[in-house]
Formats: C-alpha cells, sequence, structure tokens
C-alpha cells in the first residue's frame, strides 16, 4: 500500500491523499460504505460503482461466522466472492468485543439479539458470560447460535488474510464508554500487546495493516497509545475505542492523537459517520471513514440531504411530487418523487429501503468529494 | 388499444401479437411481472426496463387501501407515480374477495395476517365476516387495520380510472375450488351482472378494459360464462376463478373456454405463472400472464432455471463458484456465483434477494420471448 499527499490543508490538519493498494485507489479523505456481510446492505457491488465508491469495508467477525473465512478463501477472497475490483478493508472484529460483551453488560453498543427466536432473553450476568477477555485472546460466543470461540491477534490476522482485504486492522480490546481509568488502561495495554502480535502475525505483504489507538476518554492514556501504536511499523492507524461522551471530548481525542501519529500514513476514525462529525475530523487531521449510518437511516425510511433528514415515513411527503432533493443528480432523485418513495416506506416495500440507500450514499460520496475539492481549493 | 395477431400456429391454438396501447406496445405471448404496490418487490422500474419488460400488472386493491387511488391519480397516475413508461394493466380488486373472504374462510388462497400485531387471531366466523357479497357489490374489511369499505363494478373501474392504467379488469367474483356447483353458479351470474355494469362505468376510451370468464371447474357454467362474456365488447378477457383442483382440469377449462371467446382479442390467464403450465396454455390461446411465483420465489431464496429450482438456503450452494445458469445472460449471472448468492439468501441480505427476482424474471422474459420465436418458426 501506499499514501500520497497530495495537498495538505493550510487552515486546518486538513489533507488531500491518494492510498493506491493492489486492487485499486481511493481519494481521501474518504468514506467507506460498510458491506458487512460481504455486501453493502439493499445494494450490490455494481450499485456501488455506480454511486462512484472505490473502497468498501467488510466485517471480519460476522464474515468469520458467516460463511467462513477458509469458504470467501476458496473463492479467491472477497473481491473475487462480491465481485468488487477496489479497495476493500476488513476491520479486526475487536469491536465485537466491545458490541457482543461489554456492550451488552453495560446497555451500550449495538443490540444483539442474544439467541433469536429465544423467547426469555438472558440476564445480565449471563450476557456477560458471553466474552471473556485475557492477555491471551478473547472467547465469545456466536450471536447466531451461542457457539464458544476463541479469537487471538494471531487468529483475527489469518481470517483477515483469507478474507483477502487489501487493509487490515490489528486485533484490539475496545473498551466500554463506562469504563473506568483503571480498566480502560489495562485494556488499552492489552491492545499494545495485541499490536506487535498482530503485526508479527501478519506475513501478507500485499495487505496494509493498520494499528487502532485505543485509551478511552482519557487524555493521558490516548497520548500513551498514539505514541506506542504510533512507533510501530504500521500502514496505517485508526483511532478506536470510546471516544468519550460528548462530540466535545470526541474532537478532544483527535487533538490529542492526531499530532503524535506519523504524519505520511493515513487515520482512519472507526465508526464515525454524522456529516458534520466527518468534516471536522477531516479539518483534525482524519483521512478516512467508515459507518453503517447512511443506509441504517436509509433501511428505516430516512433520507439524507445536507440540510435536513427526512423521514419518509410521515404521510405528508406522500403528497410530495418532488424528489428528495432537487439539486441531487443521483438515480434515485432523477426518477422519483418524494409521494413514491414514501409509499413504498410506509408499505415496507424492499425497493424503498433500497433506493433510499442508494440515495444515501450518494450524498455521502458527494459529500467527501466536495470536501476534498474544498481542501485543494484552500477553503477548509 | 389494439391488438394485433401477427402470426398463428398450425399446430396448436398459439398465436403471437401486439397489444398496443397508449402507453406502450407489448409482444405477446407476454408475462406481465406483479407489481402489487406499485413495485415489483425488491426491484424498480429501471430494473424492469433493464430486463426488457414492456409492461406491469398492478394490483388495485392493494394500492385503494395504500396509498390510495386519489394519491395516484394527483401524481398523475400511475405511470408517473412508479416512473414507468411502459404498459401497466390493474386487475378489479375482485381476487381479494375470494383471498380475504372465503379463502380465508376454506383455508384456501392467499394467507393474509387478519390483524398484524394481534396475538390472537380471529375465528373461522369472525373472519367470514371479513367479506359480505351481494348483487350490489362487496362489504370487505382492509387486511391492514379491519376498515370497512364497499366494493361495485363503479367503484372499481372508477378506481382502475384514477390509478390510470392501460389495461383495466372488470370486477368480478372470485368464487372458491371448494364451492359447490350451485354457489359457482350463482357468482359467475353475479359476474354476469357486475360485468355490464363494468362496461356502462367505464367511460374513459383510452384505458382497454377486460371482462372476466368465471364458472369453477363446471363445464356448462364456462361455457355459459364464455358465450356471455365473450358476447360483450370487451378489449380483451381473463380467464380467472377457480380452475379446478388440478393442472388436467385447469387445460380443460381452457379448451371449453377459449374457443367461445372472440378469436381477435387478447385473453389472459390470471394469475398463472409456472413455466410448463405458461408454455402449454399458449398452446391452448392464451396471449398474456400475471405471476407473482417468480418474484416471490426469488424473495425466498429460490432460483429458477428452465430446468430446475434451486434453494439456495442450502449450505452445499456455498461452495459453489458458477452462475446459477452458465448459458443465463442476465446481469446476476455475469456477476455473481451461487456461493456467494447463497450467502447473501443464508444471511438474510436484501441483495440476495433481490439478485435471484433480478434473475427469476429474466429468466421469464426470455422464456416468453422463446415461445415466441418457437410459435413464429412454427415450431409451437
Amino acid at each position: 500500500m501506499e499514501f500520497r499527499i497530495i495537498k495538505k490543508s493550510k487552515k486546518s490538519k486538513a489533507r488531500v491523499g491518494l492510498i493506491k493498494t493492489p486492487n485499486g485507489t481511493i481519494s481521501t479523505p474518504y468514506f467507506f460504505p460498510v458491506a458487512t456481510q460481504a455486501t453493502v446492505k439493499t445494494l450490490d457491488s455494481s450499485d456501488l460503482r455506480a454511486i462512484g465508491f472505490d473502497g468498501v469495508l467488510c466485517n471480519t467477525y460476522h464474515l468469520f461466522l458467516r460463511p467462513g473465512s477458509s469458504l470467501i478463501k476458496k473463492h479467491n477472497g472477497l473481491h473475487s466472492f462480491m465481485n468488487f475490483d477496489g479497495v476493500i478493508a476488513t476491520d479486526s472484529g475487536g469491536f465485537q468485543v466491545f458490541s457482543l460483551g461489554k456492550g451488552l453488560e453495560d446497555g451500550i453498543g449495538k443490540i444483539v439479539k442474544i439467541f433469536p427466536g429465544s423467547k426469555t432473553n438472558k440476564t445480565k450476568k449471563q450476557q456477560n458470560s458471553f466474552v471473556k477477555i485475557s492477555d491471551k485472546g478473547v472467547y465469545f460466543r456466536s450471536h447466531l447460535d451461542g457457539k464458544l470461540f476463541f479469537f487471538t491477534p494471531e487468529k483475527s490476522i489469518k481470517i483477515q488474510e483469507e478474507l483477502g482485504s487489501d487493509i487490515a486492522f490489528a486485533f484490539d480490546e475496545c473498551s466500554s464508554p463506562l469504563d473506568n481509568f483503571s480498566y480502560t488502561k489495562k485494556a488499552m495495554e492489552r491492545t499494545h500487546k495485541w499490536a506487535i502480535r498482530s503485526l508479527n502475525a501478519h506475513k501478507n505483504k500485499k495487505q496494509a495493516l493498520f494499528g487502532i489507538v485505543q485509551g478511552g476518554e482519557y487524555k493521558n492514556l490516548r497520548i500513551e497509545s498514539a505514541k506506542f501504536i504510533g512507533s510501530l511499523p504500521f500502514d496505517g492507524f485508526g483511532i478506536g475505542g470510546s471516544l468519550g461522551k460528548t462530540k466535545k471530548k470526541m474532537f478532544e481525542i483527535l487533538d490529542w492523537t492526531i499530532p503524535l501519529l506519523p504524519q505520511n500514513k493515513p487515520r482512519h476514525l472507526l465508526g464515525i459517520g454524522y456529516l458534520e462529525d466527518i468534516k471536522r475530523a477531516v479539518k483534525k487531521g482524519i483521512d478516512t471513514f467508515d459507518c453503517v449510518y447512511p443506509t441504517r437511516l436509509g433501511r428505516h425510511g430516512f433520507a439524507i440531504t445536507e440540510k435536513k433528514i427526512i423521514n419518509l415515513k410521515r404521510a405528508k411527503y406522500l403528497q410530495v411530487k418532488q424528489p428528495i432533493d432537487k439539486n441531487c443528480q443521483c438515480f434515485v432523485c432523477r426518477n422519483y418523487s418524494m409521494g413514491y418513495l414514501s409509499h413504498l416506506i410506509r408499505t415496507q416495500e424492499i425497493t424503498g429501503m433500497r433506493l433510499l440507500c442508494f440515495h444515501n450514499l450518494w450524498l455521502f460520496k458527494n459529500f467527501m468529494e466536495k470536501i476534498r475539492k474544498e481542501i485543494l481549493n484552500g477553503k477548509i
């Protein structure tokens, strides 16, 4: 992987660049649509190309469970499996430790049905028993069938190699916003050990490996983590874990962290996807993003524009003959009225979900292009 | 509407023709994909055009309930609402009398949740009270919220005019396969009276109106109905209602009915969609078909080929690198393996449903084209 910085802003820490991988190039700042299970929900690879996306991020944990990374390897890797000839990044699976373990315990993070179909959910204590973290690795149970698995940095790297992504992430422990200083420190120290083990396990030189900075909302931990992870020979860096309880805190964390990371390597902000946050984070020096936000909103009947979020489930939109955004050049806005889209969403038609996901991702893609232009024109 | 017969087979009653409407032309024999709620499930109008469909059939009952035909009129009719510039047919709503009323009583027909969200379903007697048929019209309750409505032939025609379809159907009573001779006769006689009322109510001369032959599985009723409906100045004819309990019976019904219908007008077989039945029905003189079968199968994970139906939920297909059909030229077969499609279906990805619906409809479209060619070449 090669990262080339084309322009650095004089007004902020923003920069425009290129990430070149064996399977394609992305122009940064870039937003990765999330193809959790080897598809961006409701869309296929040709839709992504039609929108203009040159890269997606897939989820190691989900693909490990279904269909399994060895199966994807038999299909010659993710690019061939999902027929996407662009850049594919995979996360490390570490976030699932958070969303399936601590997240459930604290009532934070992604809500996951423990046993789909079971009437009585498990109690807090039982939920907690779904994940057991030690320095060696993590025991967890599949959210699908409760089957027990053991993940280590070495295993995460092996899975990501089998998936054949262009950009892999080192295995990390993603601590909870409710963890205290002492636990967050412990998790960070473990993440640092795992970072070294991830680097040692990583043999495929065609695949880039990104390290992940942890440390929660604690300034001295974030600084320690950024210095340590930043000193390792990663190809790029993710900023992950708890980004604090407020937006203010999140941007403080970026201020503490980014200056300590190598200037010539890309920085990825994990899981952040509001438009206003993306723009501010770019100014702080973030190069790439990923988030399920535009497709999750689309599937739930929300259309995103730069000015507002439109809830198409509301009956008043049935009357509207105009598109979501008359200035939007996307296939959906050129062809369908808000009235029609509202009807499709209100009648639970899959077509409606799909059209909104398409529009929302088109908006994100163009939003990122505008940001790049603004940096190039010296406006950011 | 104009119906032009291009060629009549010498080997069978099959014929090749054109149905010209103000919004487009379809080549017959033709299969209408069903756009129940103004969309073919999982697809949009541009997909239909990409496959090559020049016409769809929408459902009057569903569109009357949501979003309402007056709202669609405000959007300048269905063509504008769903942005489809081809032929649009609408059924009469009569089938819902069957599927919501007698169908539930007899345990036949489409299964409809009476009150979605309610824990206790209504008893048989209560279900039966959902529809009350008299010569004047039909009282029924919405399957969505239980609201009471009254449909008459005049109302069905008015709704279809508001929808702005190119081909409307006369309002009929669709009797059940379990109805005895005496009830089926009564329903047929009512259908005949309603046919005249539908014709009298129908003022929009840009819209074609098709009559529907009823009479269940009873030879003398079918003959009586075909003679009567066939003598009325309809633009075409549907063959509807119970087509008997066996396939043999269905084709007997076509043999009794079709010779009594005007030779120069199109004949539509309502709701039939197995490939082998379509081909046989074409030989009996049927010109057009409609059925949810290809999209329903697609949404449930089944891929259709001319030789077999493939259940992609089965794990063994995960291994397969080949497409559904290596000879199929559809976008799905050119781009994705059965392994990938199986993974998408097994993980309940909407993308998987959509890709299978696309493939299945592509197959149907090409199957109909082959039939047309075979008639033109004197092979059928």
